[in-house]
């Protein structure tokens, strides 16, 4: 690892390869150095530091400091803090770093930024100080930006650069190629994957990747070599939608088209990829009940993601309470049902998430339309059939074993078949239900589903005891 | 949507816009046509279609069918069949069309595919007839398709591609175009993003983003414009580790090096994307006990990727039972707290599960490394004491109305509390422990945590119950 105070280190380069071949990129060792740096205030080291370092793992650097010393770090680079870097951060860590960062340091690094990266760095920013910014920028970013920010956030429109490459259709090869190697460096995308023809009103004819202008003779008609684009995207569309597209027709980049089907922007892989990885996370989070959660998140915000779920599990927890306690008679004679009805809602409770995530993940993947969802639902109810067969032979023979009661442990494998049933129904039927209805199925199933099979296991289980065992 | 049999239909042309546009691509009237084409055995019709679908799309279209007709389909469009469509397939589906494919068949599909995709076909072939197949392609793509398959799968070397564009590192923009054009089309990969410059022993010394060659002038030196690649993988890296560094450096191809620093293949983002993607999935479903899943996903394959959990869940809930059982006298005497333990130990798996999912989350992202380990600690202990202060308060408020019995209130609260606090710690403590041994900590976690937390919640709640109830 790169001692970054050390006069002879070598003379900055853009990759280091040392940091970027320790995979998750920094050590703690470099952290203590880097945090050393920063309490000395020795501004060349931390400079040279971040010069080096990719800007993806300056930022992990940054968000791997305490938060005294993220502060300091930030005003001690100031405009040395690569704009990209500070486009990585989390979002906490990023309005943190805005905070201290002053409007001369902001505005360059909007200068540098393409469009959808410069409006996401100004999104969240106080309405008079992104005035005070934009203005300082130049008309044509402050345009890409404005727009940009009209449209609602997780859009296309959002992710979307205002700065890609179109061609007239009637061009060749070696037309396109002499453009871009005249048009000023800033026109053109950092990086781009193809090039868009368009007819004389901007409307988007069709695509070219750039390997195929590399690949063909300069005379070749770009009309030639182009291809309809497999999608058109729209600004207005979800993200998820068109992380959707680019999954299923491996696109590497697309171009945006308003209503009238002119060319407005292009969307790039990097972008859709940190799309895919939040939905999926937030698959995960919202089946657990939380709303929220990533590195440096403060308790408060925490506790303000997770006590919603809490709240709403306490009602329902209560509820099934209550049909326990409409079984106290027979409770009361019977106690070996207190120590095994938590067993039978326990399993209910495991295969109904088993059901519900297999649903989640299917829903995610368009999976379950149509003639497919059918299907599943047929799959689910006989899988839960035969795993409720299964479980519920082995607990009734335990309880058989342990209490010697043959009516006791018949009423464990009825009521615990039957909790299957359940479980395995309903945790396909709600999310189902509930996308249709237009919610997420991964933030409104989980509670739905594991408190209809707690209701169920505890009234069927205590409800068959009753009128067997008394 | 298309008629596939209407003779008037429009020429076959590789995009069908009316088909792209519909989201998830095809509709239940579309499917049907497509069955009945396939029950009227109308073989240029099935042509047709295929002909004019995205591979992608076709690939739904086929498994959106019914077990029978998929296998007929398969059967009558033969080599009509495009490569892409197969490796598009979900893994069983796949299976079931090459076994329906003829050898013939599958060889001419090889030929058109990139070697990466080649040997996803060949992976799970019987011995005899992938040698059979490999036998009569090429000697370059025979060789390159072996290569791929001896390496492990998961690894870099399943998901690279041998096909990519190298150059010496003395060469010109100009130079470089030239080879481009003059090289056979199949020696080229289908698309690229970057090509590799490298030195006479084959090292890799730097990338250069086509994008690059066409905004330069023809006599640019290469060297002027290649930069050092951000990372290097190689073959016997982890996908995920791969899908990793794609994700932070926002790459959209990584050049694959042997130990000797040799150039030996590239990984594209596309198939990145589909790691990323099925690791996340992996993680959603693990979370919840299941193993596998998927589209079409046979009954019994559900059955055994879903019991071993419930298996394991079976023993522990009676763990748990058994914990209730030695407080069989104080339940007897007070016969609310059969009503009320359900209600502890559900609160305290909530928790539990929110601080794991929340784990989890993190430790993919690599959040919970060094420093922040400690961080994430000390957050979950403090947010789940919070919530638990919460939560218990308004238990033990509904248990003193229900019961006006100020003791068991106070049992309650004590309880609930105390049982928060250790799904909050358990809930990160596990997973993180667990990936210390090397273990996955979506599959291992869930199990221990939830069990640890029933029982900590029954024993703590029925234990102070018959201390001061009784």
């Amino acid at each position: 690892m790169n001692d970054t105070r050390d006069p002879g280190a070598s003379p900055p380069e853009l990759e280091n390869p040392e940091t970027t071949e320790n995979l998750g990129g920094i050590s703690p060792a470099f952290i203590a150095q880097f945090v050393g740096a920063v309490g000395d205030g020795d501004k060349p080291a931390l400079w040279r530091t971040v010069k080096e370092l990719h800007p993806a793992d300056t930022a992990d650097l940054l968000e791997h400091l305490p938060p005294e010393a993220f502060r300091k770090a930030i005003h001690l680079l100031g405009k040395h803090l690569p704009a990209e870097a500070v486009a990585e951060l989390s979002d906490s860590a990023r309005l943190d770093a805005l905070h201290e960062l002053t409007d001369a340091a902001v505005t360059a690094m909007i200068g540098h930024l393409d469009s959808d990266d410069a409006s996401f760095l100004l999104n969240d920013m106080e309405e008079d100080r992104r005035a005070r910014i934009l203005n300082k920028v130049s008309a044509s970013d402050r345009a890409a930006i404005e727009s940009a920010l009209a449209f609602d956030e997780e859009t296309a429109g959002r992710l979307m650069q205002r700065a890609f490459v179109a061609a007239p259709v009637f061009w060749s090869v070696g037309q396109a190629i002499d453009h871009m190697r005249t048009v000023p460096e800033d026109d053109l995308p950092e990086v781009f994957f193809e090039i868009y023809l368009v007819d004389p009103a901007f409307r988007l004819q069709g695509t070219v990747p750039v390997s195929g202008l590399v690949r063909h003779p300069r005379d070749t008609p770009l009309q030639a070599i182009m291809k309809e684009a497999p999608v058109q995207v729209h600004p207005e569309m979800d993200q998820e939608e068109v992380a959707y597209l680019f999954r299923q027709y491996n696109l590497a980049s697309a171009p945006v088209v308003d209503e009238a089907g002119r060319l407005t922007g292009m969307i790039t892989i990097d972008d859709v990829v940190d799309v895919i990885k939040e939905e999926a996370e937030e698959d995960i989070l919202a089946l657990s009940g939380v709303s929220e959660a990533g590195v440096n998140q403060s308790v408060f915000s925490a506790v303000r993601a997770r006590s919603p779920w809490l709240l709403l599990n306490l009602v329902t927890a209560f509820l099934a309470s209550i049909v326990v306690s409409l079984f106290a008679v027979v409770i009361d004679k019977v106690v070996a049902l207190a120590f095994l009805m938590p067993v039978v809602v326990a399993l209910g409770g495991s295969a109904g998430s088993q059901s519900l995530a297999v649903a989640v993940r299917a829903i995610a993947e368009r999976e379950l339309e149509g003639q497919l969802a059918r299907r599943a639902i047929r799959r689910e109810a006989l899988t839960a059939m035969i795993n409720g067969a299964l479980i519920a032979c082995l607990a009734a023979l335990i309880v058989l074993l342990w209490f010697q009661d043959v009516k006791l442990s018949l009423v464990m494998l009825v009521a615990m078949g039957a909790t299957f049933m359940w479980a395995g129904l309903i945790g396909i039927l709600a999310p189902l239900t509930i996308v249709r209805l237009g919610q997420d199925p991964a933030v409104a199933s989980s509670v739905f589903v594991l408190t209809s099979i707690d209701m169920m296991g505890f009234f069927v289980f205590l409800g068959m005891a009753s009128l067997t065992l008394v």
